[in-house]
């Protein structure tokens, strides 16, 4: 099946182009929307190897006005998928960013156009190491190709041809969401309105990669990883994936955050039992991440967006100089950032308003104040929302939209 | 056999007081003294179980004086173990102290006696689950008890009456060192002129509860630590732990350091090669340390010592307050922080400095500029060394001996 033509305009609200038709209304569910790209021109990843054709799944909310202009497009985290809003159909709960994404809410389904893809190497549909290698017609397993925040950025431009956009009005994400924000700006600066890369770095630290290696190290060792290929022997690596969840969840909040929160509170008992059970409520919560985490998540997939956000650096790809990604930009940037968050602490959003800066770019800057660390960009903080709405409305009285 | 009344001042350079006698000098050499206690009274553990006879492993570096005043009590952190100074037997480096104890040194073996017991629970020959239960003839396991911060000091004191000596001069420790410092301080007053806890906190924080859970979970994870039994069954949880201690390891530096020591360098390598390698020499680092520490430390001792350190709460242990712990108290105290530590902050030492402050008691609190973090009490930093000579000197001469 061909993809449909750039600016077609065509919009698939139930759009099930597959490289073997998805047919099954449960797998449906999960997916949201299906799209195969590459087939023709395949996507040159940047390890070398071409991928074509593959499948991107995502989902929209709300409608394209007339202009094709009111596009959001939103670049999710590590951990998260494409159901932003709304039920999700494999936990049960609400979307990744149910608090952001809905009519009245900071991306305002009745204003905006709001698209959200799983990335590439993700494992809710799009092409990754749990999906069917169309040249084999096996699962992928480790043999899928390593990709990059770039590539991953690839993959949603083809699709954004394919749903006939061709400029979004903004681009937003958090985490490694924001380092597809940046990339976005700084490959497609053209297709980018503006920019809002939120709690996220232009390239990854060192002590970033530490944790990571850690988190893969961990799933690599469960044997039941079975070196990669765990699906088509019928076995998971639930262990290994569970201890690097609950560790990256550490990172995800902050030392204040869960003192406040948890202290030495005890769970479900009244003193220590001298054993090794969860006597303290931290402990508790943590087993219960790990555990939740694996239900929904691929353990090969978290080895390679983990990957992806490691080999991240900005600067680099554009001769060492970050400022050189954003030269002659036009894009509005709004660039968020909060105190408490140690994973990617406010300098290293610095960094990219002062590349910004540096070319003259149009940027502004919000450091939100708040105890809970990374995950507060999912959270409901009303300075961040408040913020967030105001960049907005600035940037959509530019574009030419009406006011709220 | 008997242990050596309390006073009667016999030094054991060949110490084999065992509950079975060891003959086998290669296991002599890698504990150093041995000696059996609590044959006639038990150590009566917080969990409640009697514990005894056991044996404690130590080593000692110089010679008491006539007085029996200049012995200096070196108390040792979670992966930590007798072997302070010199060669140790088991890595085929220095101990781990080997800059701060010998001659000429901060803790100067021509000035003093220092002492350093394996903690209980540890496993480099003092009780802990890695040893024989003579009550089974086989080997502890997780059926060691659970043991406390408190239950290692009363296994030191119960070492320092069979040497003979009433007072020691000072007690210092880093880490969980720290932690039996303040605890030696809170529980035998009369026994301690001087005490040097260390980046350290007189409880552990949720985020470092987190943290070692996470670490437990790993090993207990590891199919290969067959539910504690490893070592009769002759396996060995090798990846756990190694998981376990690399994102330990992580906690003990500072991201600054970090990115200052490895940044994004690669490791024998010009480019990144899309795979799932050490690319980074961050990640290289980490894998040898957490192979490297396997060599030497037991999984199950990782899990009962990490748990002491869960455990630990001065405050509540005295009523709430952790100012009562001191109350009356004459030892003389130095407090000691580093700036870029994240595992024990200083505010968090800063509390100690509070409590013995509100009950008047004798404390000098330095906090001292580095960004090598947590790990920085073990390093050699010369403005912590000289603070340190500093408050010794100043704490010798009070105490009657000659200076250097």
């Amino acid at each position: 099946m061909l993809a449909f033509p750039p600016g077609c305009g065509h919009l698939c609200q139930a759009m099930t182009e597959l490289l073997e038709p998805i047919t099954d209304i449960q797998t449906l569910r999960r997916y949201g929307k299906v799209v195969e790209l590459g087939r023709e021109t395949p996507l040159m990843l940047d390890c070398g190897v071409e991928l074509g054709p593959f499948n991107v799944a995502f989902q929209t909310f709300g409608e394209i006005n007339a202009e094709r202009s009111n596009a959001v497009l939103v670049c999710h985290a590590l951990s998260g998928d494409q159901h932003v809003a709304g039920a999700h159909p494999v936990t049960g709960g609400r979307g990744w960013w149910d608090n952001m994404v809905g009519a009245g809410k900071p991306l305002d389904t009745e204003r905006y156009y709001v698209i959200c893809a799983n990335v590439l190497g993700g494992c809710m549909g799009t092409a990754g190491p749990n999906q069917i290698d169309p040249k084999t017609g096996e699962v992928y397993g480790t043999n899928f190709p390593v990709v990059t925040i770039a590539d991953m950025v690839r993959a949603q431009a083809m699709l954004l041809d394919h749903l006939g956009i061709e400029q979004v009005f903004c681009v937003i994400g958090g985490s490694m969401g924001g380092m597809q924000v940046v990339e976005w700006a700084a490959s497609y600066p053209d297709r980018v309105f503006a920019a809002v890369p939120i709690a996220c770095a232009a390239r990854h630290s060192a002590q970033n990669i530490a944790f990571h290696e850690v988190g893969r190290q961990a799933i690599m060792a469960d044997r039941d990883w079975s070196e990669g290929q765990y699906l088509d022997r019928g076995t998971v690596p639930r262990h290994g994936l569970a201890v690097a969840r609950m560790m990256a969840h550490i990172t995800y909040l902050s030392e204040s955050g869960l003192s406040r929160k948890f202290g030495r509170n005890l769970q479900d008992r009244l003193t220590i039992t001298y054993g090794f059970d969860a006597d303290f409520q931290i402990e508790s919560y943590l087993r219960h991440q790990g555990h939740s985490f694996v239900d929904r998540f691929d353990a090969n997939s978290y080895l390679y967006i983990t990957r992806a956000m490691d080999y991240f650096d900005l600067a680099k790809a554009n001769g060492g100089e970050l400022s050189a990604a954003f030269a002659g930009s036009s894009t509005k940037f709004c660039v968020i950032s909060f105190t408490s968050d140690w994973l990617f602490p406010t300098p290293g959003n610095q960094e990219i308003v002062h590349a910004l800066t540096a070319v003259a770019a149009n940027v502004s800057f919000v450091e939100i104040e708040t105890d809970k660390g990374h995950d507060s960009f999912l959270l409901d903080e009303p300075d961040f929302h408040a913020a967030l709405v105001g960049f907005l409305d600035g940037a959509a009285a530019h574009r030419g939209f009406a006011s709220r």
